[in-house]
């Protein structure tokens, strides 16, 4: 009961929210009912528009029916309508007129025949992926209209007139949308796809930054006692960015119906949009394999950890940075600084390979490396390695105890989580700590070359739609 | 010209093609055909149906709209369309009460409105997710009728005749959709759902198995030749998993209204093919992460990567024959048997645990393994990843010359992909080989662990959906 009681405050408050949210909503939903209530008054207003008669319900169905949020949906959705009308008229008449000229029966059996036909032929191609995505609605406006025109046809006698009335007050439904959609509060997609693109760049660089900054986190009970709440923040990142190809397909597929509204009229980029918003989808991956490395079975120590800790977060830092940096370019529409993304990532990169270098190292090896250094790169590279996984090594022995004991934690929580496949777990255990910890480095420099592809195509989106040239009073964000 | 004249020729193979993979397709588009024939006809056959007259294009109308391709999306859509007609319906009848009791001008405003009032109001509510999700389309037509017997009843006077008369013809056109969907030919969304999971579970499978072959392939040529024809088969494994989300939801809401038709009348699970869908999704982003790794830029030189090339090619079928399992379990509708699942996994994991152990040591340090073994595991743990590391090492050091050969070849490649951000690109070369493949390692393992997740659902949905048992005549598959 109280539960009832309480439900009305329920659903007031969830209005107030979305509606604080997103006030272009409550535009938008204004807009429909003044649409609605100006056709409804053409209706009532019998004098000035007698010729219309019963058909005004057609213009009532165009507003409810085609008045989307974006003008671009409603323009994509109004010329569907539009095309699929005049198509589907235009060919119930010379059906109309073929069995016109035929007796009674025949009349019945060929309109029947003609029904079937185009029906399934139409809905068959509605199946056609290149269909489905562009012209859909058009297709199902044009078979309803086809039918109902050959139908009524068999009793009305004067068709012509009638679809001369239905076209008229169609015509003005979409006028009616038309002028609600474009000039009142217009809403654009591709405005929307725009945001949409500034907002998951600045939620990977969230995400990548909370993400390297919990797995270097010393602080043990914080993370195990929050762990869903803390969670949070590296989820909702890059969740926006997984799941968001259709929905980006949409908005560029109506943004490319809007007129050029931009300063300079180029056409609208909506190609090299959906290429950033795949690139930007390939770079979550990397994310959420970072992420993975969070909860993974086997867990480095944090000792061991500790190790390339400052670099990873200055690494993960300047690629956060340079997502935002890139975000912000996109928001105000102008070219960003290429060198200094670059320098700063290239300063990340290196500190992160003398990191790997400059640990203490097992001994024998470390005297050959001077000798050596100068006149083989190739040989650098061994030493690089060998020094780094000895330093690990010769480190991860003194902190032996300390492994172990964080090794009996970890498998109590995991034994806590999840019971049920103990073998494999157990199993997974036996495997070196250190592999995680390299996975986590080369995933995080992964980043960096995924990074580059989110570059390159926001410089050619920064082309395709003009971007300001990059100023020398910008400078940094 | 020539294109114009190879267009027919073009579009009837696209068509012949569609229908060969999906003759339900084409099944479909038929029943379409024939259902509005059967409305067409009822139409012409006046003697019978004199009541209805002009309103047959309702059923017209519902047949065209509410006829989808599964029964689900077509109960979905039918009892959306009943409900908001009703509510609609019930709604304009009470406004009409008031409305009828006062003067002309006063009904003008009182209608105009509550047409506004309604209009806006319904808009609103549609942009709540769980009314999008559910009843988006029921919201639409309650508006659109709710308007259409408003105006309507302004001029016509005999609205309840109307509306019977309306209402009827709607029951005829939903009577004949309901005996389409369900009796003739009916496909189901719970089934279509069913087979997904289960070619997603067989993709993910091919792809890990192409992944992992393709990174210890030794014949570089063939790999750089067909490139793009020889990633294709990894890429089309998770490609469906990926972006597969709003696609599996809409499928199990369909899926929830259709009549239990399984032997057992078991509820239809759902939920559990969500779950099981966002657990695949979890595993094809380790699977993205582990086809990245493919083109990583840093790459470890093919001789280091063949110490551990038959232990995760093992692991590798391991997990694959695993999914496959799990798919053909979930095929037959049958508990598949854990344990020869995980006995397998254990074996694999072991091999390349051993193979991390076994690779030959620099010496030092392998001579205090045996005395420290038996008395501190976590110091075997140390041990092992030594050898692993330092046996890379030595074979790395004999190997010097191939690799630096290979590194060459490798940097002209990267050149020739893409020259733009050189600066970033070379600063990679600069880091250890060894982590990329410790990467590999590492996410591999990780596969595991989602595969035990994915393992876990699969458990699940075999509770709530009434699996058989696993029988003894089963065995492998």
């Amino acid at each position: 009961l109280e539960k009832v009681e309480r439900f009305p405050g329920f659903v007031w408050r969830a209005t107030l929210k979305m509606g604080n949210e997103d006030p272009r909503k409550v535009i938008h939903a204004l807009k429909v009912g003044v649409s609605l209530t100006l056709v409804t008054l053409l209706y009532i207003m019998e004098p000035s528009f007698e010729g219309i008669g019963d058909n005004a319900i057609w213009a009532v169905m165009t507003v409810v029916v085609v008045l989307e949020f974006t003008a671009g949906a409603t323009l994509c959705k109004g010329l569907n309508r539009g095309l699929g009308t005049l198509i589907a008229g235009s060919l119930a008449f010379f059906i109309e007129y073929i069995a016109n000229e035929s007796d009674r029966i025949f009349r019945a059996v060929f309109i029947g025949t003609s029904v079937f036909l185009i029906g399934a032929i139409s809905t068959y191609m509605r199946f056609f992926p290149y269909i489905k995505r562009n012209y859909d609605y058009g297709v199902v406006i044009f078979l309803l209209t086809f039918n109902l025109i050959t139908v009524s046809s068999y009793r009305v006698d004067n068709v012509l007139q009638m679809a001369h009335e239905r076209f008229y007050t169609i015509a003005i439904g979409c006028g009616i949308c038309l002028l609600m959609t474009l000039l009142i509060f217009p809403h654009w997609s591709g405005e929307e796809l725009h945001n949409s693109i500034v907002s998951k760049l600045e939620g990977l660089a969230k995400s990548i930054e909370a993400c390297v900054n919990e797995y270097f986190n010393d602080a043990d009970e914080i993370k195990e006692t929050n762990d869903k709440s803390s969670e949070d923040p590296i989820y909702e990142g890059f969740k926006a960015v997984l799941d968001s190809k259709s929905n980006d397909e949409t908005m560029a597929l109506h943004a490319s119906w809007e007129p050029r509204h931009s300063r300079h009229c180029y056409r609208y980029p909506c190609k090299q949009y959906i290429k950033l918003g795949a690139v930007l989808r390939q770079f979550g991956y990397t994310v959420v394999a970072l992420h993975g490395c969070l909860r993974t079975e086997i867990q480095t120590p944090r000792s061991v950890r500790a190790l390339l800790k400052d670099p990873c977060i200055r690494l993960a830092g300047e690629v956060s940075k340079a997502l935002k940096e890139l975000a912000s370019s996109i928001r105000i529409r102008r070219h960003c600084s290429l060198n200094i993304l670059s320098d700063h990532l290239h300063g990340a990169l290196h500190d992160l390979n003398t990191a790997i270098t400059s640990q203490p190292s097992l001994g024998s090896n470390n005297s050959q490396a001077p000798m050596e250094k100068p006149s083989q790169p190739g040989q650098q590279h061994q030493q690089t390695k060998q020094n780094f996984f000895s330093g690990v090594l010769s480190l991860s022995k003194r902190e032996q105890l300390q492994t172990s004991k964080d090794q009996l934690a970890a498998a109590d929580e995991r034994k806590m989580l999840r019971k049920q496949m103990s073998k494999i777990t157990i199993t997974s255990l036996e495997f070196s700590e250190v592999l995680p910890l390299a996975a986590f480095a080369s995933l995080l420099v992964e980043t960096v070359a995924k990074l580059d592809n989110v570059i390159t195509q926001v410089e050619e989106l920064g082309v395709f739609a003009g971007f300001d040239e990059f100023g020398d009073d910008h400078g940094h964000v």
